[in-house]
């Protein structure tokens, strides 16, 4: 039996790309810090779905020793699709920069993504139909002045993945490592993002894009055999491509 | 007293930019792991500039607490000038990846970075002459597979410290905050991406800069007033330029 790990799964993009699986029965494992969050999903989707099973794993991403843990928590599970959504931004000024925040942002976005990428690859690259999906940002091609450390942290997704699916490819490998970066979504980001209790995208933010929306484009990607689904800023609209950023195959013999 | 703050001083690219630094009569603080490199450094330069005072700081600074620490401990020391020169490579494959030297990577080139920039950046922004350069790679502007993991950190490096700088002229800061880009440079940097012992450059790499190469234009960058400096890998000359990645300046008030 073979699973869809979706992190981040209890609101947004995760929460909806848990349902676009799930109707393609996907059996799925669910990951997120808010386990209430987690249950009412798995509740949901098993009213729809009787013959899915849904695990749900309560766990902090930013802790990277509960990465690994995470990962051996599910050894006796057949991966096949590895979605990393979880995330966040930081919108503060360098003046007003908590650097705890700072500190998590990059320990989930950059080295949570890395580690549970690589166990991944490393137990299931030969395996037919296997694919890992990052998520990136806008930001991760243009970068944005007013989230500095976060558009970083998307550079390093973005640079990450497309590199990764050249090592795929390069080494005839089955798996393939596919970038998703989406314009402004009106999902909970922005509100952590700029440490609010509330945000509306409505008035707020010019062009933006519905979770349901950046589900779909998920898993147009999916399907596709392209390497980044990359959003239009202006048009909303998803654009896929083989490649962004120049490639070096320097071999990397050094005997 | 004006202080030039480097770091990863006791090797390579670090310890040549100290000795750049002092033949322009800079006083310095001179931070790495290793005690005994930083003394013997110290006191070759103290012999040839006895009026220089020369700080040392044995750190690792892959522990973001330490580097909070360090900071605290300079409290007393007017800064000038940041280098933010300590950094290593990983060129293992995921299958045979070291999750220690990888976290330890991110925590080094990513987050410690980010870290001393910031605490500089909030201290000395609208002092006039104030300058941070972070070293940052070609494989900050350019995938190199085989390094997927180092590349993508230096990726971080290069949207971070490219915003920094529109950022900076943005609130019309005094500071200026530049990236320079090197290409091969015969250092310990192949030692400790392979896990050797030795390395040779001679006859493994084709084509690469002396450390003292790479001091000299890290001192034309500091020099110029362009933002980035990028060493082409082919002809090893040093390319100045005012931007690379795009820049979107959305203001973030969302208030």
């Amino acid at each position: 039996m073979k699973y869809t790990l979706i992190t981040g799964a209890s609101s947004g993009i995760g929460y909806e790309t848990a349902l676009k699986f799930a109707e393609r029965e996907n059996n799925l494992i669910l990951v997120a810090r808010n386990e209430d969050n987690l249950q009412a999903l798995r509740a949901k989707i098993q009213s729809q779905h009787p013959k899915l099973d849904v695990v749900i794993k309560s766990v902090d991403l930013s802790e990277p020793k509960k990465v690994h843990q995470l990962y051996e928590e599910l050894n006796d599970y057949e991966l096949q699709t590895l979605i990393n959504n979880a995330g966040f931004g930081d919108f503060n000024q360098i003046s007003d920069q908590d650097f705890d925040k700072t500190e998590k942002m990059i320990r989930l976005n950059v080295e949570a993504l890395t580690i549970l990428t690589s166990l991944f690859v490393r137990d299931y690259e030969n395996v037919e139909g296997t694919q890992v999906i990052n998520l990136s940002s806008v930001a991760g091609y243009e970068i944005f002045p007013v989230s500095l450390t976060y558009t970083a942290t998307k550079y390093y997704v973005s640079a990450y993945t497309e590199g990764l699916n050249v090592l795929l490819k390069n080494k005839d490998a089955k798996m393939r490592a596919k970038v998703l970066a989406p314009a402004p979504t009106d999902t909970k980001f922005m509100q952590r993002s700029l440490d609010k209790d509330n945000f509306e995208y409505q008035g707020n933010v010019e062009n933006y894009n519905t979770p349901e929306e950046m589900a779909s484009y998920l898993l147009e990607l999916y399907d596709s055999d392209k390497t980044i689904g990359l959003v239009n800023a202006e048009t909303l609209k998803l654009e896929l491509k083989d490649q962004f950023y120049p490639i070096n195959n320097l071999s990397g013999d050094y005997d």
